[in-house]
C-alpha cells in the first residue's frame, strides 16, 4: 500500500491527514498553526508531525507518495507563495521547503483551488472533470477545474470569484477595495446585510429578528415559509446566478459545487440560484449542474493529497 | 522537413495553409465553402485540396504530421461537432471524416478558440502560456488558452465571452436571446449603435454623418480628436474593461489578445480599454497585459496548424 499526506493550512488549526494511494483517509487530526515570527514554525511544526505519525503507524517513507499542501494565499505553479497574511508568510517556495524538511515529494496550491479539487476527487464534484467551486463563507471563494487541473492563474489569482464586480451602484468599499464585489452579496455576511436592509423596511411579520439576522436564521426562516427570509434568498439567488452565469460563458464548466457555511442550508439554496443562472447563461453553456459540495472542512485535505499524486 | 496543415473553415471561404514544424508557411489559398446539400462537400472540397498540394509539392504525406481544422461551431475534445449553422452542419465527428478523407491524422476545434491559439503562437500572444483572445468583429467571440491549451469547455462554450450579462437595463435582445449581452455594446455593430444614439443626441460639431455611424468611423475620428467620437470608444472601453474583469477574476491569464475587425483601429483601442480594466479588476490579477492581435484573418489557419501538432 502506497501512502499521501493531505495539510489544509488555516489561520488558527492546520488540518492533516493520512489518506491511502485510492483517497481513503486512514487518519485525520488538527495542530494548531504558530503564526508568530512570521509564522516560521508552520512548516517544521507540519514535519514534525508527519515524523510522529510514520513512526506511530510504521510506515516506510519509501511507501509515501508526497505531501499536498493547501495554503491561504496565491501560489504559482511552481509552488511559491505570494504572501499568505493570515499566516504572516511572504514569499518562498513551499514545495521546496517542505520537502527539505520531511524529504517527501511535496506539491502545494491555493487553499480554495485545492479544496476545489478535493470536491472533484471524493465529494460532490465526483464523476465531473470540469468544475467550478464556489465558497460561501465569510467571503466568497472559489476554485477551477478544468479536465481534472487547477486553474491557478499567472499571478494565482484563478478562481477569485468573490471579487467580479456585479453591481454598478454600491456605496459601500469590499474588503479588496472595489465596490460591487460578488461576495458583498452571496457571502454570509453579504446575505445577513441584505436581510439587515430588508428586516428594517419590513412592516409584516417575520421568524427573524434584529439580534440574528444570519445566513443561517434566513434559510431556516426560508424552509419554514417565511416571506421575508424568502424575499432575502431570491435576492441572493437572482445575484448569485448572475454571477455563475457570467463564469459559465468563460469556462463552460459540467458543474458548479456550492460549498461553504451558507451551503448547509441544503437543497433549497439551489433552488433560488437555478432560475437566475438559467436566465442569463448563455445557451451554450447553460448544460453546467448545480450540485452541493459533501467534503465540508475536509475538503482541502482530500485535494491537498491529490494535488501531489 | 514535416509538414502540417492548417484549415480554417468560414461560411464563404476555407483559408488553407501548409506550413512546416516550425510554423513558417510554405503556402496559403483559398477554397469556397459550399454550404449546400448540409454541407456534405465541405470537408471532401478540403482533402482534394490538400491532395493536390501534396502532388504540386511533391510532397509524401509519411512527411506530414496531421490536418488541422478550426470550425465555425462549438467542437467538443473528441473533435465531435455540435451543430455549426453556419456550415449546414449538423452533429458528428470531424476528425475521423478528415482522417478518412485525408489518411492524415486530424484535430479540430471551435474557429474562436483555434484563432486564440494561432495568436499564441505565432501571434500577438507569443511567449505567453495564459491569454484570453478577444475578437471584436461583427459579434464578439473569444478563446481561453491556459498552459499552452485551448479551454473548449464541457459543452464546446468555452471562450464564449461574447454573451457574459453586463448590462441590467437593456431592452433589445442579442442575437443569443438574451439581453445586455458584453458583444451587443462591444461589438463593431454594438460601437455603431451607441455611435448612433449620441450622435442622434449631439448638438456639437463632429466629424460622424448620420451614414457612416461605424466602428471605424469613430476610431478615425478619436484619432482626429473629435469629442462625440471620444464619448463613443470612452462608452466602449468603459463596458469591455469591465467585462475583462471580470474574466481576470475567473483565469487569471497573463494577457488579453485583442483583435478582429474592430482592433485595425490599432494602440488607441488599448488607452480606452485599460483604465476601466484597471478599475474594476482584482488586485491580484491586475497583471494581465493588454496586446493587439496581429495575424488579422491567418489567426485561424496557424493555430489549426498548431492544434494537430
Amino acid at each position: 500500500m502506497k501512502y499521501v499526506f493531505g495539510v489544509d493550512i488555516g489561520g488558527t488549526t492546520v488540518k492533516m491527514g493520512l489518506l491511502d494511494e485510492t483517497g481513503s483517509c486512514l487518519d485525520k487530526w488538527e495542530i494548531p498553526t504558530r503564526k508568530e515570527n512570521g509564522g516560521e514554525n508552520i512548516l517544521p511544526d507540519v514535519a514534525k508531525a508527519i515524523e510522529e505519525k510514520l513512526n506511530e503507524k510504521g510506515i516506510n517513507k519509501a511507501d509515501v507518495i508526497g505531501v499536498g499542501t493547501g495554503v491561504p494565499g496565491p501560489v504559482d505553479s511552481q509552488g511559491v507563495v505570494h504572501k499568505a497574511v493570515n499566516l504572516g508568510w511572504g514569499t518562498f517556495n513551499v514545495d521546496e521547503k517542505m520537502t527539505e524538511l520531511t524529504g517527501l515529494k511535496a506539491k502545494t496550491g491555493n487553499d480554495a483551488n485545492v479544496a476545489a479539487l478535493g470536491e472533484l476527487w471524493k465529494g460532490g464534484g465526483q464523476g465531473y472533470s470540469d468544475i467550478v467551486m464556489v465558497t460561501l463563507g465569510t467571503g466568497v471563494g472559489g476554485g477551477i477545474i478544468i479536465g481534472g487541473k487547477i486553474v491557478d492563474g499567472s499571478a494565482g489569482a484563478g478562481g477569485e470569484i468573490g471579487h467580479i464586480h456585479i453591481k454598478d451602484d454600491e456605496k459601500i468599499a469590499c474588503g479588496c477595495g472595489n465596490y460591487g464585489c460578488l461576495e458583498q452579496y452571496t457571502s454570509a455576511t453579504g446575505i445577513s446585510r441584505t436581510a439587515k436592509e430588508m428586516f428594517e423596511k419590513w412592516s409584516g411579520s417575520t421568524v427573524l429578528t434584529k439580534d440574528d439576522l444570519s445566513a443561517k436564521a434566513v434559510f431556516d426562516g426560508v424552509k419554514a415559509g417565511d416571506e421575508l427570509c424568502i424575499n432575502v434568498a431570491k435576492e441572493f439567488g437572482e445575484t448569485l446566478g448572475k454571477g455563475l452565469a457570467l463564469i459559465a460563458c468563460v469556462v463552460n464548466p459540467e458543474a458548479f459545487v456550492i460549498g461553504g457555511g451558507v451551503s448547509k442550508a441544503g437543497e433549497v439554496l439551489l433552488k433560488y440560484i437555478e432560475p437566475s443562472f438559467d436566465k442569463y447563461v448563455f445557451h451554450g453553456a447553460k448544460n453546467a449542474k448545480m450540485v452541493l459540495a459533501t467534503l465540508g472542512n475536509d475538503a482541502g485535505m482530500y485535494g491537498a493529497a491529490r494535488l501531489v499524486m
